[in-house]
């Protein structure tokens, strides 16, 4: 270094005295916890003092909370460390779902927390924040909290589950994979502990999901982790307006953008949808020419469609309890390994969702005149989960597809296409609610909460229609904001946005195919009835799986 | 049933005949291979009838040619089948980087190709397309391409490459991870057939990155993988409109926005940049308040910021030829598994770089009035890459960091923030050719090569700002198209582009804070020699490296 010695000299003392505090600090707690192990096994009943050696307070900590799994043996263990040895954690979680995530708050255990959805657990990460015993650092949707666990979220511990481990470490996630590959990449690799809990410990896995070399213990749970059938719908509840609007939606929305490639959200009126396909959609010979693949968890009400060859792939987040049967008889449709069982992924069904389908259709429950929308609803922290991920137009996606470019309006030569952003929403919620509002909640909650920008799940100008019973909003296609409003109007009905609507303005927006109600596009609103559903309940489901598919038993009502 | 009966018979008929003919198929394939085989090893000498016997005329093949690492071996054994018998394959292929990837074209045994990039073959490449010979599909950027292997795109048979095996087929990938784990997951997961050709085959692994149940067929090359040091840039080639272009960016873009987070696109602008930080940086006392966490890989110019204390983690894409031991020794930054060497991951450091990170920075060659740009030029298909990923503001992130917010200029509540996307460009490129233009080459590319739109690499409303020799023009500031295109016009010199701004309208953009001149935000154009970078030849890389850094024979000139 002939030409910067000065300089040099002058950085060794910026210089850090050690490069490999990470890996220092690792081999110290693990040797602390050496005593009860058996290689990579750490003996069950000594998981409490096990986290009490190998947490500090202060640490950052990726509990797995997944959208659908919990790795609850380890999230009811942690509460149970001494609360003035172990104080202040970071905790890095994607789902708060389990009450005694946020004991660890009111104990003092964990201090505050950095996640993407609450959902029942909303209320009281509300009541947490303003009593001051929770900090958020922020909301995020899923993926983008993991990303952080690469950037500025590098975690010292974490939390995951597993079906099973062999001797070693090995594991195998099982059909419900989920997050538990990323959060563990991002831990392994950075010298944090990964602390894995599994359902059992056998001799051989049917395959390995994760390599043992990336795990650092594991330990044997009192019972299996818990899983929620989050993405099951009774198709006993669905309505007659859902069939109406799943009816256009496959009309004016599926067949006019001949839509190859999906994401569901999760809902009646997708559900709605998915049952529709083999009746509605058979009638209008639309079979292999629309929903093709799709990308999204195995919802039971997709297995008529499935059965009668419209669907091609699926790709997923997770599994679905009850589908796994189904799963392992169906290898062409999805993603199984060579054992017979389903490999999810939520990071790369995410990706999937987000560069290579043509659409996204979600439903909401409150969207302003601008077409934002929000789950958030008034004293509630619900969080984002992975709606946003899907619910926007992705800028780094550059291949074509018939839907991509229909989208295309303007002309330029520099103008590219755009994926459908399609939200679904009743003009008026249970109770009489209006389900199209002047203002967010979500902006007296994000003022309350201290939060720097309002928590807006989908962003008006992400959304490229909106459907309601009413008709649907060829937002895309609008000039300017103030016809985007009057053709959002057009299909709000009589909530205080639809009031806006002027019949002369809407007469001209269904004119210029802006707007369309059922009529405009061939649906009839007297064949809307539950008559046309493949499937009217979930004995219908499983017989249409030929017996595989086994509902969860508050599902079994027949 | 009951109440479906007649709908239900009716679809028996539409079900497909078999739910397994992709693993039926597979079977029957890896079968006919089976007498080559020991476990998953096949004996080198069959590697090209082995592929004859595992492909099929007319499958999806995904070659690993990544971005740096090629699976070499396995290319030029493809070409070597008998094109009689295997015809027409559908190439999947992230860049196209060697002379026998289009051998395959010219011989017929490939007859479609879906990729990413084709920088050093792009020029052959749009020559093949005229002749008829190739045909493409789409061109994509590189994790958009893998999210098609969950959904349209789902292979036959994939040929990736590993540093290492062991006799049960576990997989030791190595530092320079890149794009295998996706590939293999989107295979090894729907009956495709996972082939990896590896340097060596040994009794026992460093670590496991990717686990044997995940492949099929293992076979040792004749020599190590084909790698490329894409990431390295002799600083001696670092001009002082470079430097000058770096001390802006460092005091008008990220001191101005506090940028902690950011990923640098590669070239001697950001190679600049890096080398500025223990210098110019140090001066302005910003160690510590910016450029704390990267995504990207391992340039072998962050050494100095890195020894000076300025970078607290680096996630990378892949490795860089030589820095595998600077890596190891600097465990507390990098991304190391326990073995201690790096894990990187395409898919995961793109999720990084995707919504974890406040900026993205990377030249470009070309650019029109309103900030489109292209590295696509006359008779050349070069393709994507990863830029458009990082070069664009993702709209499914939801928290909030000070740089993102700093950009937010719409007062409403339902406003967001936004990822700052810097271009850099000098006005004139070599030879006096002005690299602001009126029409972009790619539009005529575009359209004579039957693009259904014009291939533009990062579009003009996804760029926040453009930083020339003359200055930064702040877009995300602007109101309106017009002021925009001033602003672009203001920092463009004499160039088409620039001859169009007028010294008044450029004053009041200045006074707007919408263009700042070196002089606005306190950089001496005097001060930009070459005295101020950290290290001016790859010697001073090494000896800031202490000796760890191993540059590649090309580079080492001293």
């Amino acid at each position: 270094m002939k030409t910067n010695l000065s300089l040099s000299e002058q950085t060794q003392q910026q210089r850090p005295v050690s490069w490999t505090t990470r890996r220092d600090e690792k081999a110290r707690r693990m040797q602390s916890v050496e005593p009860w192990m058996k290689g990579p096994v750490l003996a069950q009943e000594k998981i409490v003092e096990a986290l009490e050696s190998v947490i500090a307070s202060g640490d950052r900590i990726v509990m797995e909370g997944d959208n659908q799994k919990q790795a609850d043996f380890l999230s009811r263990s942690l509460v149970q460390v001494n609360a003035k040895k172990i104080r202040d954690l970071h905790l890095i979680i994607s789902s708060i779902s389990r009450p005694e995530h946020l004991t660890l708050f009111e104990l003092g255990i964990a201090k505050k927390v950095d996640f993407a959805f609450a959902g029942p657990q909303s209320l009281r990460v509300a009541q947490l924040l303003e009593d001051g015993v929770l900090e958020i650092g922020a909301i995020h949707t899923y993926v983008e909290l993991y990303a952080r666990l690469l950037v500025n979220l590098v975690p010292n511990v974490v939390l995951v589950c597993a079906e099973q481990a062999d001797q070693e470490g090995n594991l195998f996630t099982g059909p419900n994979t989920e997050d538990t590959p990323v959060i563990v990449e991002a831990a392994a690799f950075h010298d944090a502990i990964v602390i894995v809990q599994v359902n059992q410990i056998v001799d051989k896995l049917p395959r390995v999901d994760i390599p043992a070399s990336w795990v650092d213990i594991v330990v044997e749970a009192d019972k299996p982790f818990a899983v929620e059938p989050l993405f099951t719908r009774d198709p006993r509840h669905i309505t007659e307006l859902q069939i109406l609007t799943g009816m256009m939606v496959i009309r004016g929305v599926y067949e006019r953008h001949q839509v190859q490639s999906l994401n569901h959200g999760i809902g009646f009126d997708t559900a709605a949808i998915e049952l529709l396909l083999p009746t509605y959609g058979e009638s209008l010979g639309l079979r292999g020419k629309i929903c093709r693949h799709f990308a999204l968890n195995p919802h039971p009400t997709l297995i008529p469609a499935i059965e009668s060859g419209w669907v091609q792939s699926v790709h997923s987040f997770g599994s679905e309890v009850g589908m796994d049967d189904y799963i392992r008889a169906r290898p062409d449709i999805f993603f199984n390994g060579r054992d017979g069982s389903l490999r999810s992924n939520r990071v790369l069904c995410q990706l999937a969702g987000q560069y290579a389908v043509d659409a996204f259709i979600g439903a909401t429950l409150q969207m302003d005149g601008d077409a934002n929308s929000s789950t958030v609803t008034t004293g509630r922290l619900a969080g984002f989960g992975g709606a946003p991920n899907m619910g926007h137009d992705p800028h780094g996606r550059r291949h074509s597809t018939p839907a991509w470019l229909d989208l295309k309006t303007n002309p330029s030569p520099n103008a590219r296409g755009r994926k459908l952003v399609v939200q679904t929403l009743e003009t008026f919620s249970k109770g009489g609610v209006p389900a199209f509002v002047e203002t967010l909640d979500a902006v007296e909650v994000g003022k309350k909460a201290g939060m720097p920008i309002t928590p807006i799940m989908i962003y008006g100008d992400d959304v490229s229609h909106v459907v309601t019973e009413e008709g649907i909003a060829y937002l895309y296609k609008t000039e300017g904001i103030e016809e985007r409003r009057r053709a959002l109007a057009a299909v709000a009905g009589i909530s205080p946005v639809g009031l806006n609507a002027k019949p002369a303005e809407t007469a001209e927006l269904r004119r210029k195919g802006i707007v369309a109600y059922p009529e405009d596009i061939g649906v009839q609103r007297l064949q809307a009835n539950r008559a046309l559903l493949a499937a009217r309940s979930m004995e219908d489901l499983v017989a249409w799986s030929g017996g595989l598919y086994q509902p969860p038993a508050k599902f079994r009502s027949w």
